[in-house]
């Protein structure tokens, strides 16, 4: 029984990983080690860790890792206190893979932690483009890896011209489009019964009336910006007008300037028609997703899910920029006025047609299999 | 004035980057920030502090992150005690750039912490090959970089391939080839008052008549089997019968096992024509390896500068297969009679013609005018 | 010139310390290193940063702490990385002398740092008594410390009892009151003019018609019950309907939990007499407090500056338990009704008459002058 | 059951607690929890953990603490580590009670750790004098501490002048007293084949003729001492010209400079009668110890254990000052003449009597028992 150990730290990472968790979990020769730590456990981001365990998981650790003061020392520091944490949890459990998740400041502690103590790490989501500090650290944990499980040709052809062997590169999709699939596949649930579930902030909208959504990050490498970016978004959508569920940042360098832009928003503006939410299911969030008119923001969700479900897509500013995308994209600016044209341009247009960029919907199925079976190796040398 | 701040954690990180300190410190448009830990801080290994302030430099702060139990967990827990300690030096000293060498654990920590904190990382040796956890390491440092001083066209290539913008990859040969080049044409010095000046263990040599010289460190991948590895290259001396000296190997996982496999040695064998030594300064180093006959191990010196000098090498071992070496070199496995025979071929050899596979001896230079005019960008995409 | 190295971390600690900084400030022979960090860094709590650094301080060093996750372990951790950050600071600034404030976990991590590093401490309100961890630490930090600067002579016997050696104990008084009396002494300031300084939430109240004020801390030992504590302070002062200043809690573990029960009371109830703040200078919340009818919660500052001044003060559950208290001081329970009771009584008493059990308002200068001239010694012995 | 977590951290804190250990183990109301960390883990210091694994425990953690570099920024920024680290380790334990041993570094960050996090901890040793920073550590982990076992009345009344309610104080003896008594009852051993069991620095030496014993540590407040210091013990040691076991340092602050001051003695000079070790399981150690002549240098073991046994102790400087002694001991500096002269009177005297100051060899019984059926309270009140 090959031990699989699993860190999952923040909202969407647990998302995008759900199936693969499941896969290997339910896998007869794999046995699931899953660590849960930095935002996932804390209270004021909505703790994923509640939802983890509801879904049925128990974790076998929990690493306190996020140092507070949300500013460029603090996230440096909280990486580094996630190495050696890590690492105390990795000597504890002794796994023989570790499997990190996407481009996060974690992702990298994990991959470095572990190649330091000689475990192999498989990646997920390597090869892709984002914007940024990610963009560095994406590639940075390609090269701490020694298996790459991608979601589409693309990335895989960047992993392999990164100078990796090419028989350690998988085209397995994305995990995250496995949930989206399952849900969309579900067929539509009671929307207001999700939304009486999570408590939020402001008067909750009637969502059976039709509404947009709007999830924006700071972006860390433009910090000094992150009070104006929030405020374009913020205007917009009080001109818009339209009911809007507006979902809550992920803990990084710039999210107590977002927060703080929305507060002040709230307290100087009338805006009985959005919503503030923290966190969802992933389940749940796909499903309001998949009804939503239009998504407003930078979340790779409106690149990736979005692509698969056809959710129309206003992606703002620049920490998307780079990465493939489907048909269902507007790009605009931190600029008001194109916030609000993309919008309605989208909501003349409607649905788009289902992409399979990011992936089938199998790809936590065949991730664990191929952890089942693939050599495991930590030495590695660059392919030329 | 531009702030550049360079982090040296040990022995072989300052030779390698002295030249460019001194160019740095003597340009008329930079201003010199200089970080000093790890184990250049360390009394066991013999402080390289101590050198660098007989060399006129002043470190502007230290870091200590060390942490004890020469295992893979405490070198993975060294690495996020050093993230985290930078992120606050840096925080400190606010540099405009940062100056990363090498494959070091240290290496990847300046990177990672210099990235978080919006700061451009620069990056000396990449795109070269190495063996283990370091070729992980340099590999992912160039993705967290962006500059890049590489040591040739071999490398620069590479790490154009990787995907960086070629632009910021410049070759300016290796800064400890400077050293190099600068030692061996100020002429012979007298070797034994070199050798007066540090203690060492065992009675000291005449190197007046012929020495041969060791460096071997533990190969981290491989940890399990240090002990019998330095015990074929101890026998192999022992056999060879030759004045030798014999360099203490980096603080890594596994050296306590050389050290130990070091002492038992000692203490059960009559070795007297074997003299052990901590830690050199470069330049005095470097004055005892250009009349050596033969170098033996598996550092990079035997790769880098003995290329240049043309010193007779016999790399044993995994920890450099892979990379570009000159015509010195000889390659074994850690066997007794192989080691035995290839310094025995060698010492009828000779010395090798010099090669400038490795630079010039004008790296310094370059690097200081170019950290002078290069624009300073934080945002990097990948070249493909 | 002795250098005195103080290290504040909080709002309260430094309300409490500052005639001490500007006394080694403005002292002949004193110089003075003034280390910012913890809480007082981060945006959430109000930053006392800027508040210092408008007092005309420019700290020399700023230290990141404070763990995420308002839960005892991280409450812990944070102490941990407290100790290993200031043991750097420390390190760089290489004080005669460090000053420790009172009894949280930043103050025993400054007495640990500055111990093993054979600094002497000195410390501040030693003797004195609260409830819950503070109790264990204020004694720690007192067996811990060389000299000890203590509020009155009730304190200094308790010290001495301990077994300090009585030449090391000096009654300096508190220098909390020093600022209380430097402001009442001022006379009355326009105090519309002060609250439109701070940006808080909710309706501004109109103080000249009289208002009170609540601020009220988790209590770390206590932890689970922090929600339903802040409740019933929640619900008495929405019960007694007079207009209400309220101040946001501490970083502890609980306080999430605090703003937690705060967050839904504003949702749900229509309380347009309470106005919610984070922070104010020192000097504005004195004379803010100075005016108030009563002030109702558990902080220290109704046992203290308020017994100084003669406010009114409800005094809730534990954590101000057995600590030596002035005649204005009315002990409730976390009740509603003796809550409400309580604070009716104390609007028919008014204002109480002057208590110097904490200090005559010269703190500072005394506790300057004694860091100027008391031997210096890191050892010490119990004294019986 | 109740669960015991117990941290220990280096030999002499093993030896110290192992009776306790064994009784918490069987007792049938109780569960161990048995953590192991700090030096108790380096291969440099002859890693306890070997030891306690042969014992039969198995420890449910390990904890790397231990920073590099044994200047004094490195014992306190190893404390901060060490915090947070045990932290971890009690969040994943969950225990009823920690227990801290003795006033080690370790030894207060087990108290700080477990105190920030509810857990009532308990102290063995509390209310003894030690020197140096040791004696601020010992009462400052007393006021942390809810329940002390102490080893004799004369420490229960210093603990009770404390401040501490005298229902929390119990005198158990000290547990080291056990090992001694359990070993001295068992009868002689065999010197030669216990010696044989340990690999040392020297020509092993003949027991069986008479043999002196030295241990002696750094002093961590005469920090740039340490170097004189151990030299005037190895002259002293050269001129006796008896045979001589030599036990190597702890790890602290200066145990390098003794390590280099033994390390040039054993190159320069002849000294054939003297062996160097690193450590010995408590068994073993007690029973050479019980058959040396004389003990010479700092160890508390002269003043605790040796006392019981009746060995003569010749105490070198101050680092034991102020503690309570037998009649076994003959105080002298750290000069040549009077060391040579104290243990020459002593092998004059010969072995003294037993006393039972510092137990009576069943004080882990009775510490199990205790355990077991004192009330669990975090709270508690300095007693005037």
């Amino acid at each position: 029984m090959r031990k699989i150990c699993i860190v999952v730290t923040a909202r969407p990472s647990y998302s995008r990983i759900k199936t693969v968790l499941e896969s290997i979990r339910d896998h007869k020769d794999l046995e699931l080690q899953f660590v849960v730590g930095a935002s996932a456990l804390l209270e004021r981001y909505g703790p994923v860790i509640d939802v983890i365990k509801s879904d049925g998981f128990s974790p076998d650790a929990e690493v306190h890792v996020v140092l507070e003061g949300e500013i460029p020392v603090a996230a440096a520091k909280s990486t580094g206190i996630a190495v050696s944490e890590l690492a105390t949890t990795f000597n504890n459990l002794n796994p023989d893979i570790v499997v990190s998740v996407a481009d996060r400041y974690e992702t990298i502690a994990t991959a470095i932690a572990a190649s330091y103590m000689n475990i192999p790490v498989a990646h997920v989501q390597g090869g892709e483009i984002s914007g940024s500090i990610d963009e560095k650290v994406r590639h940075a944990v390609t090269k701490l890896s020694n298996v790459h499980f991608v979601s589409n040709k693309i990335a895989a052809e960047r992993v392999i011209r990164m100078g990796e062997v090419p028989e350690t590169v998988f085209v397995t999709g994305c995990p995250s489009i496995d949930l989206a699939s399952r849900v969309i596949n579900n067929g539509k649930s009671n929307l207001t019964h999700i939304l009486e579930k999570y408590s939020g902030v402001g008067q909750p909208i009637d969502l059976s009336k039709g509404y947009i959504m709007v999830l924006q990050h700071p972006v860390t490498t433009e910090y000094n910006d992150s009070l104006e970016q929030i405020r374009a978004t913020l205007q917009a959508i009080e001109e818009l007008g339209i009911p809007t569920l507006w979902f809550w940042p992920n803990v990084d360098a710039g999210s107590d300037l977002i927060s703080k832009g929305i507060r002040q928003f709230r307290e100087t503006k009338g805006v009985p028609f959005v919503y503030f939410l923290k966190n969802m299911s992933p389940e749940d969030f796909i499903t309001v997703l998949g009804s939503s008119k239009c998504l407003v923001g930078n979340s790779s969700v409106g690149i990736r899910e979005s692509s698969y479900i056809g959710v129309p897509t206003v992606n703002v500013g620049t920490r998307q920029s780079g990465r493939d995308r489907g048909p269902n994209i507007l790009d605009v600016r931190h600029d008001v006025k194109e916030i609000v044209s993309a919008v309605q341009q989208h909501l003349i247009n409607g649905q788009y047609p289902s992409s399979d960029l990011y992936g089938d919907g199998h790809a936590g199925e065949r991730i664990a299999d191929l952890l089942a079976e693939i050599p495991l190796d930590i030495d590695k040398k660059i392919a030329y």
